[in-house]
């Protein structure tokens, strides 16, 4: 997991970037963004809003889930060459405390990138006045395809 | 799949549709309804709308997640007696093609129903004029808990 | 999971039968033998043995797992053309009740065949005098490959 | 996940070895031991034998599934209390790379301990001369029971 990976790319960041505010349901529903970009981790940051939260007052499960595959996502897209990127093939997420914070961060790493599938994993965090606390772990694969 | 189960709550219907109105993540910024609700299953639909389209032109993954998710707790909620509700423990969802559809419909079915945890399925559709094509499956473990 | 599928190579059956039997970990040491092969469905049975047995007298779960991803394996291969196989890239298992029986029968199914990647489920059964049980389920993505 | 975790029963490293013995599955026909055992974290080693190799010389899947499941399970366990066990609720294994070596080592490490379910991880290793290659990747939910 702290294996030093080499880009492929120089321009890594700027593409997740592009890439991230070109989907309106990450960028413009959910409002996120990323927070951290480095070769093979990836950082998807968003403010949580009442429109997230269940009746309990954590926030909705599929809040993480949408920011740990994209997370992971864009980890994998940072070791690829220019004009690929990732499709998520599956992933899987465990729950682990309910998600209480004005921001949920996930952090996502590519343990295993190879050239038809990249695997990696998320975890997802709460965070209250910079405070984490870990709320979700997932992993996923993700198959590497020419860029649209 | 075609197992019969004795729903322990008569009024297990209004049960999913009102939790599922308090769900604002759902209801009102996904657009969710039940669009059939028995013991043992549930059907969870929303209309698509350009929010939800990645640059592609098909549907964000993770609109299938939360109907899927959804349909699946719902399924499962279906066959608790009055009082218990449901959380998501963890769910894996495979991707099996582009979903492109005006409408996204999750079949959820409960496979194991217990008394501390539960067992469902999910199979999401994209749908075009009636026509729908499968392109997710969903499988997950769901806690049983008391309401409120 | 109804749908019918159309083979690629004459002698699936023939070819998954001998590939089982190259397997010294699932034909020798655990005793798995193809009961039922046809496109897109193979299941897979096996002899419970003392040696399977957990102290409170149920298989292990790896016993499962090992006929599930077996058969959804299989299952994925039938569809192939000749010279191609199938590795597996993940899956997941859900148990659902301890696995009771002389038998452990795993059922794999096709869900999504690809040129890249096939996604197949199984379900798998403790047998007691032809009295089947579910107790695990099972979803993977399997990566075809040239063989050999 | 180098969270520092309190044991609430002194003698978890007998009752891992004891448990470990007395599943013939892992330790007679896997040859599996638990080759390290702290509070949330167990490492179980077994040698790789002809049996478990697949004709193209790496080791059967399933073994990598047995090791990471197996070393999971034990790590949940360091941190009950006398007289409760784990079962395996679901686990979902990713394979990262053909595991080949002398011996496979699974590490496994609670990153959520709870009073009804755990939540841990495993990382899979295949070892040749001590050098070691991450070959899979488990998450999976541990259900806590009184013991038998």
């Amino acid at each position: 997991m702290s294996k030093s990976f080499e880009p492929k790319y120089s321009d890594y960041a700027a593409r997740v970037r592009e890439s991230l505010r070109n989907q309106p349901f990450m960028a413009s529903m959910l409002g996120a963004t990323a927070t951290r970009i480095e070769p093979g981790l990836v950082e998807i940051s968003l403010p949580t809003t009442g429109d997230m939260l269940q009746p309990a007052g954590h926030v909705h499960g599929i809040v993480a889930s949408a920011v740990g595959d994209s997370a992971a996502g864009y980890a994998a897209q940072t070791l690829l060459p220019d004009s690929f990127d990732v499709v998520t093939v599956e992933y899987k997420i465990n729950y682990l405390a309910p998600g209480v914070g004005d921001t949920i961060v996930a952090l996502g790493n590519v343990i295993r990138p190879g050239r038809t599938l990249s695997v990696c994993t998320a975890d997802i965090y709460a965070e209250v006045e910079n405070e984490r606390t870990l709320f979700a772990h997932l992993a996923t694969t993700m198959m590497i395809v020419r860029s649209g």
